[in-house]
């Protein structure tokens, strides 16, 4: 059995599409407990395994992280946060303001021993539909080359447990695949990653081929990763409207345009992130998976559905056996 | 009247493509003289406005860049970029190894006084097709914050000389488009800038608005900035492989996907880089075009092009009375 706790008032669309992804998810796993945390008039939801309990305060998009978490104490995000504390929940999962989320975790559910930064990880699209774990996204913008070191570890480990990678070949991004090539943050990572035995390390990585399978796991900072996700974000946009208007422009092509369209802009949403269920917090404590701000009910579902994996294949243990060695 | 030296055995299919495009823009621009340099056996153009030079050794793309400067002083590239220091010409252009041309106009053109970091320039393509001026690609992958704010300067006068805006949008590439947001260096360039009245700072945008139009300059150091680059470039081939994978697999779409699968080709070679002609080198005392190693003639002559603007606006003129003042 599995317990989350899960925040019903972030997201755009909260609290409606998080009450059906959840009432989806208690349908389609037996082994599943909820605790839901947020306003009981606003929740419909009659089951045996989900529990509602009442919170008086939200914390909105527009808030300031810390000073969010460290007032607003009835809020759905920090009851829920609580709850993974005292062990009341496995993990938790909330698609609120993404700041706050963090500052959450490290502030009440906490880092495991030996993390000195958590990292935020996300599973990129591939060409082969496979999908490669990337992390940073943005938790630690100001890196140093042991965080990027201690990014491998944890990456290899999301990777072992979530994705099933029985040895995944962990990358790092940099500016040239040669091993000599870099800034000083990417040079000195490499020499660490280079001396280790704790995961397979393949050596540098170009942002060219991200998508194109080389790598299960890619390593880098949280300012450049963050960079690149929206970046992804950005170009399959971009490059969805400009082959739209493109096409629809071309009189010959008007016809063929129609009835790819719809295949245009469902690929473009393949290649958003933000259409891949949540993206993890590592190195803390206990399991926090943020959704996307504007998921639905699938996407919001398919947090539900990670979190619940982290849970039974023991991510945080593992993940404790293998840094709580080396503290700070 | 513009005179350039250019490198004819630069580039993956040099000196071919080279000469078809030399040829091609002396036709068509009269007030264009150019200095040819490499092996004259293989220079088949007669025309009285280019004069071939005889170099008797090359630099290959695997030549280690500082090296292959300070010792093959017969290579083409060389002796083009010592007719730009000894004043024989305006600028020069190559399309051979990236890290030595930019050492190449490091030790033998020279920076401009005042200038602490040259950076490599390219504008990327946008929605509207207007483009944006993007730097630095990666001359200067350790930037501080000072570094930053003459990217700015050095792109206000690009963009205002080579693509005629009277008044670009300065904007800072970061992780969150609020003032606060960023890492050390960016939160420290953002200071600089916004203290500024030498051009028309925006603040911060993300990497899902470069090809937005929402700038017409955007800044930052040369590792984010060549991650930028290659993850454009990888990320318009990859979705253009999905698309078309995608497309050619569903039955019903087969002809419709014949019909668009030219223009798909085509708007992803429009989302490359590369396409796009030259990439310049800013802060040098003299014009130094980067073509891409593998451009076609068309490619190569657009390079000359840029360069030959470049030379009548007087962009090293205007750039050395706005940085001149400020020594290291």
């Amino acid at each position: 059995m599995v317990k989350l706790a899960i925040d019903m008032m972030g997201g755009d669309d909260a609290p409606h599409i998080v009450l059906e992804a959840v009432e989806k998810a208690v349908q389609d796993f037996d082994d599943l407990e909820i605790i839901l945390f947020g306003d009981e008039k606003q929740c419909h939801l009659n089951h045996p395994r989900v529990e509602i309990r009442h919170t008086t305060e939200e914390i909105s998009m527009e808030d300031e992280p810390v000073r969010a978490i460290k007032r607003k104490k009835d809020s759905s995000m920090v009851r829920m946060a609580e709850a993974v504390k005292n062990g009341e929940a496995d993990g938790c999962v909330s698609a609120g303001n993404t700041g706050a989320l963090m500052s959450a975790g490290l502030f009440i559910v906490g880092r495991l021993p030996g993390v000195a930064r958590p990292a935020l990880v996300v599973t990129l699209p591939t060409v082969s539909g496979k999908g490669v774990v990337f992390l940073d996204v943005g938790a630690n913008a100001d890196a140093k080359a042991d965080h990027l070191y201690q990014n491998a570890v944890l990456g290899h480990i999301y990777a072992q447990k979530l994705r099933g990678i029985a040895e995944p070949r962990v990358a790092l991004l940099n500016i040239g695949t040669e091993d000599k090539k870099g800034n000083s943050l990417t040079k000195e990572a490499f020499r660490l990653m280079s001396e280790t035995d704790q995961f397979k390390f393949t050596g540098n990585i170009e942002a060219k081929s991200i998508m194109e399978d080389e790598a299960d796991v890619i390593v880098t900072d949280g300012f450049t990763g963050n960079i690149v996700l929206k970046n992804l974000e950005g170009t399959a946009k971009s490059f969805g409207k400009i082959l739209k208007n493109d096409l629809l422009s071309s009189l010959k092509n008007k016809l063929a345009a129609l009835v790819v369209k719809n295949d245009i802009k469902r690929i473009a949403k393949q290649l958003d992130y933000s259409e891949y269920g949540g993206s993890v917090l590592l190195g803390l404590d206990g399991i926090v998976v943020k959704a996307h701000g504007s998921s639905n009910a699938k996407a919001f579902y398919s947090a539900i559905r990670q979190a619940k994996i982290a849970g039974e294949t023991k991510i945080v243990e593992n993940m404790r056996a293998k840094v709580g060695d080396s503290d700070e």
